[in-house]
């Protein structure tokens, strides 16, 4: 069983369980776990910890087009001592994305995990599955970073490059890990997205795009066909994807935790820009024909899988 | 640092934490985390895991005053197989409990960590600093049944008493074993009390009548009273404890995971019993004089801490 068939199997019974968020009224809600060495690791500082946790919810909100608004977090340390650094680094980014932290629940564990539940405020909820044959797939910021990050910091065991890279490599590195252990939400876009009618439907990267695409297909029971060479790609990675042994295709494909938005529209990648004011990215367009193609070809879901068989 | 000091410091950072859940307009908010070999072990069948898990949220609503509304939960287990069973019987507890399931998140995890958060809809919703000086004591129902069903639970790793046991040990063991498996939340009190003005303050048993009425003295400025003979302790427990090995002082005054509510009323026994249909039990009084005293003995509170020093 994957988690494919487990989510429908839910969705069967709890009927708004299967968007980034549920629905309720004009609040959307959602919630995020993260489990040590599931989901992150101790390399990671726990200031980052604190703020993913967060983001990861951030982030759904984000999908649905809502003002993050309050959040409750159950924590499990392994140590005492971590909830003081943890709960600092929360008030901090919750102070940033304007969502207040109104209540929570302690507890100890042999793993840390951090459960964060988030509410939000949506005149107009993006859905998945209000998407139109025709409509333009957008990605909302280049991707790969993540994923790539994840592969260093996985090899180096340290958010830190070993100190004989070549600077730009370095800097690269550097760069990955940051979008790795510190993404951001793209809650402002999420925002302005929704305040568009010509936007139609909206998911986060959160399992990669191959799977989110096709997340969002099967919501909304139509196919998708994309371009390659029009998805955008973290700067620079390209370059030094060889030197320091990342497999850029399957990590802008496939990458995880990216956080950016996927979403469709039948507005033009130039008005869409220039209406929210930064630049999104047209990567092809949803389709009758309910195959997920790129470049013509039948394209799988290679993203994250927490019930994988093969895992 | 014990957890009175830890949310000591919490609430300096984020003022709304403290009650049972956090009131934002007419809603409230609370989340509820529960760890394997923690806060339970899976000698426990999971469908009580399940209903366990949402009863601590449902008797945090109880405790304002609140109706259930929606929830969403977080699930990491050790095997996809436990997936169905434990969704299956959160699904029936939520249709019980009228709490609509709209949402969640799978992990995987070395063990089971549920948590769950829930919204409620309170109009007056009970806080715990509202307590006027001379007000009596509550408690919803007799005590000491989820402590003394605990300690036979880890005697004999089974929620089912040995074949040879005396038949009348036997039904009192099953009940109290019940009670800390499947607790019950006061939902139905708790809107209750609400709709009464003379109630003025509540919260919910979950770490112990010594430690949650020192939690209710802590935020209303108060001190209290009570009277050991006057607290009502279940049925029958007394009789068997010696012959089961079960403290039942202990467990009365310090057994956690109640879940009966404990509140305070200008009102009589008689009278506040008449006026929720059903018996409530006054256990003594509010006091200017801050100190807690059970019989006119200063009362410690020795309940449950996750973070105690001596753990």
């Amino acid at each position: 069983m994957n988690e494919a068939e487990i989510i429908g199997r839910l969705r069967a019974r709890f009927p708004r369980i299967g968007d980034d968020a549920a629905v309720i009224g004009d609040q959307v809600i959602t919630t995020d776990m993260l489990v040590e060495d599931v989901d992150f690791t101790r390399t990671i500082p726990i200031e980052f910890i604190a703020r993913k946790s967060l983001a990861a919810n951030l982030s759904d909100l984000a999908a649905m087009g809502a003002r993050p608004t309050y959040a409750v977090v159950a924590l499990a340390v392994t140590n005492a001592n971590d909830i003081d650094p943890f709960m600092n680094a929360l008030g901090d980014a919750s102070k940033q994305y304007q969502i207040e932290i109104v209540g929570g629940d302690l507890s100890r564990a042999d793993k840390m995990v951090v459960s964060i539940a988030a509410v939000g405020q949506a005149e107009r909820p993006l859905l998945r599955s209000d998407v139109k044959d025709g409509d333009r797939v957008y990605v909302s910021r280049p991707l790969g970073g993540s994923a790539a990050g994840l592969t260093l910091l996985k090899r180096w065991r340290s958010v830190d490059p070993p100190a004989d890279l070549p600077f730009a490599q370095r800097e690269l590195a550097q760069s990955a890990i940051r979008r790795h252990i510190d993404p951001e939400p793209e809650v402002q876009l999420g925002m302005a997205l929704a305040a568009i009618r010509e936007v139609t439907a909206c998911i986060d990267i959160s399992d990669g795009l191959s799977t989110d695409l096709h997340h969002l297909c099967q919501a909304s029971q139509l196919g998708a066909g994309i371009e390659r060479e029009r998805i955008p790609v973290l700067p620079d990675l390209p370059m030094h994807s060889a030197a320091l042994g990342v497999n850029v295709r399957d990590a802008v494909m496939n990458g995880g935790e990216e956080f950016a938005l996927l979403f469709t529209a039948s507005l033009r990648e130039s008005e869409l820009s220039a209406r929210v004011g930064r630049p999104v990215y047209a990567i092809g367009r949803m389709t009758r024909d309910r195959r997920v193609l790129l470049d013509g070809q039948p394209m799988e879901a290679r993203g994250w899988d927490h019930f994988a068989s093969s895992r």
